[in-house]
C-alpha cells in the first residue's frame, strides 16, 4: 500500500495550570496533529509538540515542513519502508518534533497493518509501564502537595522535581517532595540548565546532609559548559542525565562518550521510535541507562511515549513520564488512566487510538 | 498467538570445496534448523551455523540449548513479544548462533503475521543488495580466477580476500584478486588474526607500493594484542574492521571506543536482527560504518543476511556477503541468484522461504 495523503493540523491545548520549569513554561499551546492516510484507507497519527526553548521549532514551522517538504517526497510511496522514507529527509536539519511525529504515524500504520500494538511491533517487552509524574516548578509546599495528591489518587510514587530557580529554594523543593513521597518512592531532579556547575554541586551536597538522595539529576547546568559539566559528573554520587543536550543520536553519543552525562533521556515526541531505538543501542553499548521523559506533550504524544517505554527492557527499567495528557483541559483524546501507579497499554493494533473529527474541529487553529 | 513448539534439527551441508581461512576451514558441516510453530499453525525458521573457532559453540550444544533451555521458557508465550522472550534468556551466556537463529525465526513469524518481508518489518530501506563474495584462502592465481569467473557469470565486483597465511604470499593474493577485478571493483582483506601487528603493517605498506588499496581490513592481528591493534589502527590508511573480536554489542562497543577498530562487521547468523540493530545504533552514534559479513552459513542463513543488509541505510552502504549458500552441494533451500552483482529480496512475507520436509529428512543428522 502507499501513502495517499499527509495532513498537518495545528490544534490548541489548554492546560489546567501553566507548567513551569527553569528555561520556560507551557501554558496554552498549539501542537500539530499529523495524519498519514494510505490508499486503502488506513490512518496513522502522531502529535508534534514543538518547543522553541529546546529545539527552536514552532507549530507553523512544523506545518510547513510536513506539507511542503515531506509530503511531496513521501506521497505515493510504500508506507512501511520507514527507513527509506526517513532517508529521503536526510537533507532536513533539526525538525525533531516534526520528524518524530511523522515517525510515530508511520509506526502507527505499520502496527495496524500488522495487527499488533506499536509497543509489540517494536519489541513487546512489557504491557504496562510504571508511571512517573513531572512536578511543575513552584513553591516547595505546592509541589509536595501535588505529589501527595497523586500518590493518594493514582498511586504514583515516582516524581520529577523541576528545579533550577535558586540553589537554596531548590533544595527545599526536593526535600519537600521526597518527604511527601516517603520510603519506597523515587524522586529525581531536572534543573533544565538552571544552575552553574558549582551550584549544582552545592545542591547535591546539601541534599546529602539532609539525608535525601535523588535517583538521578537531569541537565544540572548548561551543557555548553563542557568543563563544568564533566567536573560535576565526576564528583556527584547520582547519575547525571542528558536531556535537552542529548536530543538525537549524535548528541547523545557525544555527551556519553565525553563523560558529560552518565545516562540519557528519550522522548517519543522528540525522537520518534526509530531514533529512540538507535539511542538505546548506543546507550546499551556504552553501559548507560535510558529514561523516558516528557516534554509536556498532549495525550496523543504521551500515548506514543507509553508505547516507547513498554517496547524494550532498557526503557522499562525506570518509571516513565507518561502523564502529561492529564495536564490539559482540552485535548484531542482522553488520557489513559493511572491505576496504582501503573499505566496499561491499549490492546488495539497501532497506537490504539482514533481521532474524533468533531473534537479536532473544535480545537483546530485556522 | 502463542508458541506451540520449538524444534532444533541438525542437518548436514556438503560444500563444493572446503572453504579455508587463517583460523580454520569449513568443509562438510552440521548446522541446525530452528523451527518455531505457533498455536495457529504459522512456522518461523532460522539456521544456526555454530563455529567452534569463533564462538566456541557446536551443533550438539545448539540443539541442547534450544531444546532444554529455551523451549521450556518460551512455550505458551506470545511469539511477537520478542524483547520479552530474549529477556528470559538473559542468564544464558554466549550461544551467539543459537540465539541468532531463534531471533531470526521470531522475526520470520512476526513478518509473516504482518504480511511483509522481514527486511520491511525491520525498516525496509532497500529491496536489493549489492553482493560481495568471500574468496577461500588459496593460491593467489586460484583466488584471482574464482573472482574473475564470478565477475563474468554473476557480475560480482566486490570480494573479500582471505589472507593471514604469510605476509609475502598474502600481498600476492590481494594484488592478484585486485587485478582480476579491475577498476570499479571493491576488494577488502580478512586476515582472521593471522598476522602480528607489524606484519599487517608490512602487508599494507607493500600493497601501497604496488598501487593496491583495499577498501578495508578485517581482523589483521589478534585483538587480544590491544596495544598492537591500536598501534596498527592509528597507522594504516584503510579502516580496520572488527569481526570475530566484535561478536556482540558490548564487544563491538568496547573495541570501537578503545580505538581498536574503525568499523564493525554484522552477521545475521551471529547477531540475529535484534542485536544487529543495537550494534548499528552504537556504530552510527560512534560515527562508524558497519559491513554485513558471512560466516559461511547455508542458504537459509544467507537469506537472513540478505534481509539484514536491506533493512537499513547503514547496512546497505557496502556490498554484503550473501553468497555463501552457493558454496554447498546439498542444502535445505536453493540459494537466491545473483544478477549483475545484485541479489533481489523475495517479495513474500517473512524470510520468504519454506522448508521442504523431504529435503530436510535427507540431510537430517540422526
Amino acid at each position: 500500500m502507499t501513502i495517499a495523503a499527509i495532513e498537518a493540523v495545528p490544534f490548541r491545548l489548554r492546560p489546567k495550570h501553566t507548567i513551569r520549569f527553569a528555561n520556560g513554561a507551557v501554558g496554552e499551546t498549539v501542537n500539530v496533529l499529523i495524519r498519514i492516510r494510505t490508499d486503502d484507507g488506513l490512518v496513522g497519527v502522531g502529535e508534534a509538540s514543538p518547543r522553541s526553548m529546546t529545539y527552536g521549532d514552532s507549530w507553523p514551522g512544523v506545518v510547513h515542513t510536513v506539507r511542503e517538504l515531506v509530503a511531496p517526497r513521501w506521497l505515493g510511496q510504500d508506507e512501511w519502508r520507514i527507513e527509506a522514507l526517513h532517508d529521503q529527509l536526510r537533507e532536513l536539519r533539526g525538525s525533531h518534533t516534526a520528524r518524530a511525529a511523522l515517525d510515530i504515524a508511520l509506526h502507527d500504520l505499520a502496527a495496524q497493518r500488522a495487527g499488533v500494538p506499536v509497543a509489540t511491533l517494536l519489541g513487546g517487552f512489557a504491557d504496562r509501564v510504571r508511571v512517573s509524574h513531572l512536578l511543575s516548578l513552584g513553591e516547595p509546599e505546592a509541589m509536595a502537595e501535588e505529589a501527595g495528591t497523586l500518590a493518594r489518587t493514582m498511586g504514583i510514587r515516582a516524581f520529577k522535581v523541576k528545579t533550577g530557580l535558586s540553589p537554596g529554594s531548590d533544595v527545599e523543593r526536593v526535600v519537600a517532595v521526597s518527604e511527601a513521597v516517603g520510603e519506597g518512592g523515587l524522586v529525581y531532579i531536572d534543573a533544565n540548565h538552571g544552575w552553574r556547575a558549582h551550584e549544582a554541586l552545592q545542591v547535591m551536597r546539601a541534599l546529602e546532609k539532609r539525608g535525601v538522595r535523588p535517583a538521578w539529576l537531569e541537565e544540572p547546568n548548561p551543557a555548553d559548559d563542557v568543563v563544568g559539566r564533566r567536573w560535576l559528573a565526576e564528583r556527584i554520587d547520582v547519575p547525571v542525565v542528558g536531556d535537552e543536550s542529548t536530543v538525537d543520536l549524535v548528541t547523545a553519543a557525544t555527551q556519553l562518550r565525553g563523560g558529560l552525562c552518565h545516562w540519557v533521556a528519550l522522548k517519543a515526541p522528540r525522537n520518534g521510535f526509530r531514533v529512540a531505538r538507535q539511542i538505546v543501542g548506543f546507550a546499551r553499548g556504552a553501559g548507560a541507562e535510558v529514561v523516558v521523559g516528557s516534554q509536556i506533550e498532549g495525550a496523543l504524544g504521551a500515548l506514543a511515549n507509553l508505547h516507547l517505554a513498554a517496547a524494550w527492557p532498557e526503557t522499562s527499567r525506570m518509571p516513565a513520564e507518561v502523564t502529561s495528557g492529564h495536564a490539559f483541559v482540552t485535548d484531542l483524546i482522553d488520557p489513559l488512566p493511572v491505576v496504582d501507579g501503573w499505566m496499561q497499554l491499549p490492546d488495539a493494533p497501532g497506537l490504539g487510538v482514533s481521532i474524533d473529527d468533531a473534537r479536532l474541529d473544535e480545537l483546530r487553529v485556522q
